[in-house]
């Protein structure tokens, strides 16, 4: 069974809650924190490639996001890979490649000839349900059955092991046939986050359960209500399902996109041409949808696994104080810092900059790229407001 | 009697105030605020210009100081200076020079070869007494007659008319055998400054007051007092007297300098080359004493003349606020800045980076240099904290 388990991993988001460090041309994926100079994305293809075996990861990024994407996944290759893979020789979609790592990314549209490990690019960004159905049809095509892990590129993971181990148990349920996903316990009413309402648990797999469904994000008091209540988990966003399976429920969810992949299938089986052509006219069209809100919403035995992995989604500045720990005056640094008469605060530099605080209590200081940030922790997810104004200047 | 007056600026400040943006190579002094392109001293020149003429400025800096100085001014020659001036030929101090602009510097010592302005290297900075010591030797031995105005070369000054028309003032009063101050009416108990207590008002010479003395740095109810009571002016750091008569207060009040000012005047008198070879053994070896310390405060007949010229001395970050006004929600900024739901705060960024703020309320943020500085307006003037630090690491 084994065998036919992969790994999806999304590197498309644009992350615009980590300005100025997080930009078009380095999204979160691409940053790294604490002392691991791995970006998340390296660091998250290696945690998959420790479940499903290197030559089973692929990663799923859009055209205008290859082009770091790759150069970031070369370091992975030049440490990870060994000899015999590094020239494309493992090639997990069964494709014949230029063996150009760049060739992909240049023509803006196709998969990636597969190293290690294979990545497969979107003509453009069209959320997660028409990337998950594009990886599902590849995956099939390959291999029919296929189990797919679909891997967020962005999230921080502290302990391994319990990953390995859940993601493991996900995958074997899923071979069953079942839609699974990760649910994180919460530690705090968190109002920035999705939940799912877990219901029985499944006779035959220890630790698994039905689930009740999506719940939005909730206001603070409904959010305490369901720390409380304790069989609420935080969306992770991972899920795990056969290639088939999905691709059925895409059908069945949203037509549409079941109909452009049925196209795009036919193309692949008139050859490698044809279907990048056809890729490059079908994919802009599709409706961008999330794979939560298209099809996962609408799963009738859908289940849940509450994960205690160490998640930290890194949604906003404020979450550095988990990843990183604070010091005694619970103060938390990534890059040089100075803090005099202050407390609560977050700090992060990686433009060579020493951030110096002085008299400041609960803020966060950021100082990468083209700019510097400096707001209250508290206000740290709302971020995105300066981009927006950024943007429209 | 106007052919003798000269302007003594004083350009040794080593600046820890406004740190990142201030550091040793780049003292307030070199720096610019608001609109101007021009540095404090670079302004301070012209001002001073403006009242005695370009060939009769004198700028002091130490050696160690020199060379950005040197630098500074050299924008300031091209702009300003005549051609014919530009090679050195007005030579205040009667010396003749290589007419190498960085002559002065490099050998670390002496008088620089005088183009406009004249520039005097001391071998090492000694606070100002020695300072003003040295120059007034030399303006003596060049003019008997030379009456020095004595200026700060780190400070904003807004209304240029009002400030010719006082130094001007004080400089005819200089003339008549007095040591002259300006002092600065405070609008505000400050108690970062030195007062000057004024007493009567000299029969003869319109806006003129006896000095009843300095006081010192006071504590904010007595500030308020100071304010209230109307006759206590701020300290501006700026005298003006005859070269003849500070030299003989000198000698008075601070008997070892008299003597090693006398020691310089026997070498400047055996020649150049015997005068570079005195003040490089001599100058380090005096006591480094302010003048307001060494002298002023033990001058019997002191004037002040009261001046409302628009003064500033930019001692902390706050001080942007009055130089470069506020917008609408009483934030200030100087270089790029985004104020996003904030209020009341200072933003400087001279090296590109954009600052922006989210939910912040009376902040310094400054960008610059090797760093950035987050602190509350309150706590502005205790940024040396942070240098000193840096010293000690």
């Amino acid at each position: 069974m084994r065998e036919h388990f992969y790994a999806v991993i999304m590197a498309g988001g644009g992350g615009t809650r980590l300005w100025p460090a997080s930009r078009p041309e380095r999204p979160k994926q691409l940053m790294s924190f604490g002392s691991s100079n791995d970006s998340l994305l390296s660091e998250t293809v290696e945690r998959a490639a420790g479940v499903v075996g290197k030559e089973h990861v692929l990663v799923v990024v859009a055209a205008n996001g290859a082009k770091s994407v790759l150069e970031d996944l070369k370091d992975f290759h030049a440490k990870q890979v060994p000899a015999e893979f590094s020239q494309g020789k493992s090639d997990a979609l069964g494709e014949k490649g230029s063996g150009d790592p760049h060739e992909g990314n240049r023509k803006g549209v196709g998969v990636h000839p597969m190293g290690v490990p294979g990545v497969l690019v979107e003509p453009v960004g069209r959320n997660t349900a028409p990337c998950i159905g594009l990886a599902a049809l590849l995956l099939a095509q390959k291999d029919p059955e296929a189990i797919m892990a679909v891997l967020p590129a962005d999230h921080h993971i502290q302990d391994i092991n319990a990953f390995r181990t859940t993601v493991t148990q996900a995958l074997v349920q899923a071979a069953k046939g079942f839609i699974v996903t990760l649910g994180i316990r919460p530690d705090r009413p968190e109002t920035g986050y999705g939940y799912i309402e877990t219901g029985s648990l499944i006779d035959g797999a220890e630790g698994v359960f039905w689930s009740k469904g999506f719940v939005e994000k909730p206001d603070l008091k409904t959010a305490q209500r369901y720390l409380n209540a304790g069989n609420f988990l935080w969306n992770s966003g991972m899920f795990f399902m056969s290639a088939k399976k999905i691709i059925q429920e895409i059908h069945s969810s949203m037509p549409d996109l079941g109909k452009a992949l049925t196209r795009l299938r036919d193309a692949l089986q008139r050859g490698e041409g044809a279907f990048k052509e056809d890729l490059q006219r079908v994919y802009p069209e599709m409706e961008s949808v999330s794979i939560d809100y298209g099809v996962m919403e609408k799963v009738e035995d859908l289940q849940v696994i509450p994960a205690d992995i160490g998640w930290n989604d890194v949604g906003s500045w404020s979450a550095l104080e988990d990843i990183l720990g604070r010091d005694e005056n619970d103060n938390t640094k990534q890059g040089e810092a100075l803090f005099v008469e202050s407390k609560g605060c977050v700090t992060y530099s990686d433009d060579g900059k020493l951030i110096a605080l002085l008299g400041m209590q609960d803020v966060v200081v950021v100082s990468s790229g083209e700019g510097v940030l400096v707001c209250p922790k508290d206000k740290a997810q709302n971020v995105r407001e300066i981009t927006e104004i950024l943007k429209n200047q």
